[in-house]
């Protein structure tokens, strides 16, 4: 068969599970879920030898030891993702939720319920684990799931996805061809998959702004983008200046790798000379490069490492301890920076003002706005979904976390007693 | 400036007034919907003279008298438009609604709100009356819209947008860039619109499949199809056979150029020698030709027209007096029928029994699944939304009628007092 044929041949599969797996109680579904937990666990050694592969292969091709950490399984690890998967069990299934209904003037009764996507596509990089945590929400939301991993983790990926699909077929219930990992190691597979419109409900990419742009651009399949966050700290005039380095310190520093970390700072100008030289004093103790403009420059002293920002500066999402920082002359001076240089992800407004408040989280046009709090709250676990399978920043179909909800499509289910259409 | 240029500058217009208009208040947002049904009112012998231009084009090349009724403007067609957008203006405001929210337990307060989508792209065909009324849901939604209609509309469209922009003009509040007709009669001006990534937030085609699927394969911006409906309506072993044939004739005949039609009846074979006569001579009064295989052909009685029926008429979405009919072993091969040959648009049942009915709304796909009724009443207005864009076959977003909270996103607005993030 072709690359073309074997993607198509998955993906015809895929949609055949999904149309089974679609009106399965939930109790069949969480049974499923724990018998993959079961068999994770009971196959860590062979989980473990298959990634062993991957690392072997990483380690010879150079790759940093970071990579090399993110890529590594060990029995604790995949005790930690089975115990995961045993998690998503005891979440709600959105399933069957009525989202809205009422009875019509003619007695029509009308009810708006929750239903699986279908055939629900992720392309991802590096970490293995992501394979269990999408097939675990995936299933959970009655959706068949084609993962489409990194090819440096390939070996792991088979490995856990075998061990997973035989897990569903001594369980019985759930039809083994709800979890698949797509064939083929090269880009080919990622293009076919893209263009498998009509088999594939949805293409959520998880990664770098490279992929993503790939995947947006080429897909004929709906994609939910997932994952850029350039987040913006603003500290308004009127700010408890405590609370603000300390709100900027954690958004930028807790766990910079990540995408609702902060990467750019805006300082009212009535606030600046006081604040900044606490703040870059606080944040060059963290060992944060703060890339300032002239403004912010001035205010450098012992302890802070500020170098010159430049325009690229301002659109860059470093996902390191880099922190890009002006000055602003007002707070709609702040939101015109963030609508002109953000990705739309998180931004927060440290103020003590509830115009100021309000009038921010109005303007700011992005997933999650903050009131004195970190950018690092946007999360699916932070918000009491339970769980995540990424973070939209797009407008369509979901915004921000994602959820269980949000991997679920609606149906209208209007029952009636004979009634015609008059007009 | 170049085709593509003028494009992006209105686009460029429409996310600037977009900005503008997402934080208005219901206040003035409907106050420039009753200005602009006043001015159209007003504007109606300017608008008229400028469609009767468009009239005369298509006369000359030949349309259809159907077609051209379509196209055509009056004074009183004028005055039901406006008061069409004097009906959005009373409907309630999405924007602003809280759509969940709670205490996190570190006391972050988190809430949903509904904000607009931001710039909505509207590609069309034929009746000039979608451009006031997308352009009036839009508006009223908070979004910037751009319009694209037909060609063979363009001067009636050019002058119902100028009529529109002025009213806003002169009512202040709402930019008059909110409103903006993509300018260029060719394909190429649908084409720039349709890779303005960025600057675009959505497209929704209405029309013919051919349109959908060309903006489908080729746009860059998120994209909620609309409109092809291949509907069936599955006659159940044990039904009310008088209902049952007054279902089929309204979901056929009420109004057969719509997208909620019936094109395809699909009866069970333990009554089809009871039904199908009574049905086929029902049809043939109303002056419908029935597509059938060898069964249904087999019960072709005086008053009746059946042809034979081919693979391609399963698929076919006639839009006219011609229904596909089958007969089935069961309500599962019916299931079956309707997954590979339907458009996920509306199916109905008409069946007594419960069990029969439950099996059917959980099995089938679609958009609409409909109980004992017909599959005419899958519309916003029946549905009770007040108004509808449009009907969405997709499953991202939206599916089914489109209200006005069909063109909101939402954002999280968190407020705290300093939380930080732990781990």
């Amino acid at each position: 068969m072709s690359s073309q044929e074997q993607v198509l041949e998955v993906a015809r599969r895929a949609r055949q599970a999904a149309a089974e797996l679609a009106p399965l109680p939930r109790a069949v579904k969480d049974a499923a879920l724990h018998a993959i937990a079961d068999a994770l666990v009971a196959g860590s050694a062979r989980i473990v030898e298959a990634n062993a592969a991957d690392v072997a292969r990483a380690r010879e091709a150079g790759i940093s030891e970071y990579m090399i950490d993110r890529l590594s399984l060990t029995d604790e690890r995949i005790a930690a993702i089975a115990a995961a998967v045993r998690h998503v069990a005891s979440l709600p299934d959105p399933v069957g939720e009525s989202v809205r209904g009422y009875t019509l003037p003619n007695g029509l009764e009308l009810r708006q319920v929750r239903v699986p996507l279908g055939v629900v596509g992720i392309i991802y990089e590096g970490r293995p684990n992501v394979t269990v945590d999408a097939a675990a929400l995936t299933l959970k939301s009655g959706n068949a799931v084609l993962l489409r991993g990194s090819s440096s983790a390939y070996d792991s990926n088979t490995a856990l996805v075998e061990v997973m699909r035989a897990a569903l077929a001594d369980a019985g219930g759930v039809p083994a061809d709800a979890i698949q990992l797509v064939p083929g190691r090269d880009r080919d597979s990622v293009k076919h998959l893209m263009r498998a419109r009509g088999l594939v409900d949805v293409l959520i990419p998880r990664g770098g702004a490279s992929l993503i742009n790939s995947v947006v651009e080429e897909s004929t399949v709906p994609v939910i983008e997932t994952g850029t966050g350039n987040c913006h700290v603003y500290v308004d005039a009127a700010a408890d200046l405590d609370m603000a380095v300390d709100i900027l310190v954690n958004a930028k520093t807790q766990r910079p790798s990540v995408c609702n970390a902060a990467e750019t700072v805006l300082v009212h100008r009535d606030i600046a000379g006081e604040f900044l030289p606490r703040a870059l004093r606080a944040l060059g103790e963290k060992g944060v490069t703060v890339h300032g403009d002239a403004a912010v420059r001035a205010h450098a002293g012992e302890g802070a490492t500020v170098v010159e920002a430049t325009e690229e500066d301002w659109g860059t999402e470093y996902l390191s301890l880099d922190l890009a920082a002006a000055v602003v002359d007002s707070l709609d001076d702040a939101v015109a920076h963030i609508r002109r240089y953000g990705s739309a992800h998180t931004e927060a407004i440290v103020t003590t003002s509830q115009s100021a408040a309000r009038r921010f989280t109005a303007l700011v046009d992005s997933a999650a706005v903050m009131v004195n709090a970190s950018t690092r709250f946007t999360d699916g676990e932070e918000f009491g979904f339970g769980a995540e399978i990424g973070i939209s920043t797009q407008k369509l179909h979901a915004r921000g976390p994602m959820g269980l909800p949000e991997l679920t499509s609606t149906k209208y289910i209007v029952t009636g007693e004979g009634q015609l259409r008059g007009a």
